[in-house]
């Protein structure tokens, strides 16, 4: 199986006013055979808001990093931002989380280059087509951080991950051509069986996170008995109904 | 393998004065040959009281989406509501939750029609049934929403999910027949492997969640020493004791 | 694979003075060829302690169970209870918790004599042997509450988990022979994949709940930073020490 | 599949002073065919400072354990420790966590000698690949406690993972060379399928925890709207940025 995927990213603010949220998705082999190039709120950025909720979500270190010869790979779970509904009467997810991958080449014995780290922020779907790799499955994720913008092109992004021959583990790779820069990076890991399983259980662990669904959790409602001010009827979708 | 469930819902709302609660479970094909019917307090709709609880649940909006050429589909988990015991003494599951499945039509590029959506609330049995699927099998689920009412067999709601023929995903189906509406309406959404991994991640993780299986936490508990008040004996059913 | 427990449970209280907990595991074929018959503290039971404790653990509501034509089946994780080490300084666990199943015959259509209901508590390596039943696995458990006491052998529970032929799901069997009261009693609920995959997938779910393994979270601890207090060095093993 | 792991420990403290925390891997059979032996942070001790965290991590006691016949063995989980960053604005893992695994042989029927007990520390990696061990897979691992010290070589651990024959389960054993006491132990636990299946589940669970993962959860965040204080804008990495 070989999964290629593209994500087209917004790097303007998209609007979160209507009833649902654009999902981080987009994919080149639609199957209904469309061209559909999909919206992607998650990575909207907006400057200094961006830094403000960036830091709440940062506040966390505690990566799972592999250091191998020539770099060293690192996972961190980043998770979503919610706004408050103008109702004032439920939380909305505003920035959709992700799998921050960081990759820095090795300078030496042990020694390794963080100034010259490259960044793939894998989305939800993303990570879907990470943890059902077989142990034979390849896949590889493309991003353009400008799309959309007069940059776009200009950097392109290309992750991929591929079976060592033995079966053994996993090469994964992340290359970044900047046209801007003039810069072209090509920075491979090679991952072990063991190390790969540590991936694929942490990020299965984190997916719900990532998506914003630990929100969905019996202990943080209010009290039986509470009486929930302002119901907007709007909201409460019932299958019944329709 | 071809899973074929049939869910029949009541629409009046089942007292739970009993000391279980009648889970929400009914299928066609019942292994031994018998045409048990099932209850089902999952869904049971009791106006005002809905609108109440049903607030409470709908408080966090964290859907996981997918945007295709002729339709979007979004799941969002729905948790269990809970009544106090009369003795005081504990929590009871009294609605079940579900995971909301909502399709919705496209209308244009990247425009899609929130008004025309259709809804479909799969049970936990559902879930199990969803999660279990393999790569090349099919299922499909049936809902009656005015089952046992005097507009029993008005409504008919079936949703499918059978593989790509390449193995490269599903496409997921809502079929509405209204016969009080005249009306006939399908909605189809192709979702890739990735897309399918998260969505059956996500239902993994949400299943106990849904099932109200996440109050049983050691956190939540009084901490040891603690004094509970008012023991009902009745509740206290050991193996041992029969 | 054919697995065959056999669980021996003290009726009496095991004293926790000792460092570690025996574990709730006894089987008939020790892969050691020896005939180890397994102490269980997990079950010890102690008139009051039990009601006391008992009333905290059973304050959640939210079996899962499934009606069939000619009885029903529910499912209830018991979580354990734990006790402060004298040192102040910790919590071990107390009595260990379970999976509770409960079986009750159906008396006609749609009806369920509770009072007949029988039980059959899965410990943790019982539930291990459940979720890593394969699709033509088959398993048996045997438990004799009253061992090691002077009615031992009196009543005989056996719990039998056997695969359709047509693959379409279980046969869940309980059966118990109580010599007391002169009664023998069989109930089998036959289950769908659907429905087992609900019960797997909230068994793995609450496990590490009913090990006490949701206790091990960086959440519930001192802030860093906080200074604990009377630290017992005994306590404190490291691979390095030894 | 034959997974051979080398973990080299450092016992001195290193200094987590950068951004990165170096992981816990280490292995013989480098994918690029380097010789890259890890630096491992996981298990640095600082003597005063190890017994002070220690005491907070180990507070809760259930282990995981069998006895079997000439040996018991427990599982329990070890958390890591965290460190506030300087910039007062984060926390970041200080020691990482581990899955303690204790040896202990028995010298009579049901007696066992806790002093003669012998440990082995899985790192995160570590419980990667007993987590993946398929039914017939086989892996061995190797710890050296005074590596880069004076005393390096001289003792020397291993634990090996291996398949029972007949697929029943595996066995479990740990040697321990310790040439300063001129001593050689080896202490060997057969644990069944089912023993096998909640170790693998419970580690499963644990193993995010290990890592500190459980603390990227939504509901430790400040609430949607509440400033964070210093914001340090070298922390924010954004895919889009580089």
């Amino acid at each position: 199986m070989k999964t290629s995927l593209f994500s087209s990213i917004l790097s303007r603010r998209i609007s979160l006013a209507e009833i649902f949220v654009p999902c981080n998705v987009g994919h080149l082999r639609d199957a209904l055979g469309g061209h559909a190039c999909m919206r992607n709120a998650a990575y909207s950025t907006g400057g200094q808001n961006f830094a403000a909720t960036g830091s709440i979500m940062d506040r966390i270190f505690a990566p799972y990093t592999v250091y191998k010869g020539k770099a060293a790979l690192s996972l961190t779970p980043v998770l979503p931002t919610f706004t408050k509904l103008e109702s004032g009467n439920g939380l909305r997810v505003d920035r959709r989380g992700n799998m921050m991958m960081k990759f820095w080449p090795a300078i030496g014995e042990r020694k390794y280059d963080w100034e010259k780290r490259q960044l793939f922020a894998l989305s939800a779907t993303e990570i879907g087509a990470f943890i059902s790799l077989g142990p034979t499955d390849s896949c590889e994720f493309f991003h353009d951080p400008s799309m959309k913008t007069s940059n776009a092109g200009q950097v392109r992004k290309s992750l991929s991950i591929k079976p060592h021959q033995d079966g053994s583990g996993y090469f994964i790779s992340l290359s970044v051509v900047n046209n801007l820069l003039k810069s072209m990076d090509r920075i491979t890991v090679p991952v072990t069986t063991a190390e790969f399983a540590v991936m694929k259980t942490a990020c299965s662990f984190a997916l719900p996170h990532i998506m914003g669904w630990d929100r969905y959790t019996s202990h943080q409602r209010p009290r039986v008995g509470e009486n929930p001010s302002k119901v907007n009827p709007q909201m409460l979708d019932s299958e019944w109904d329709r």
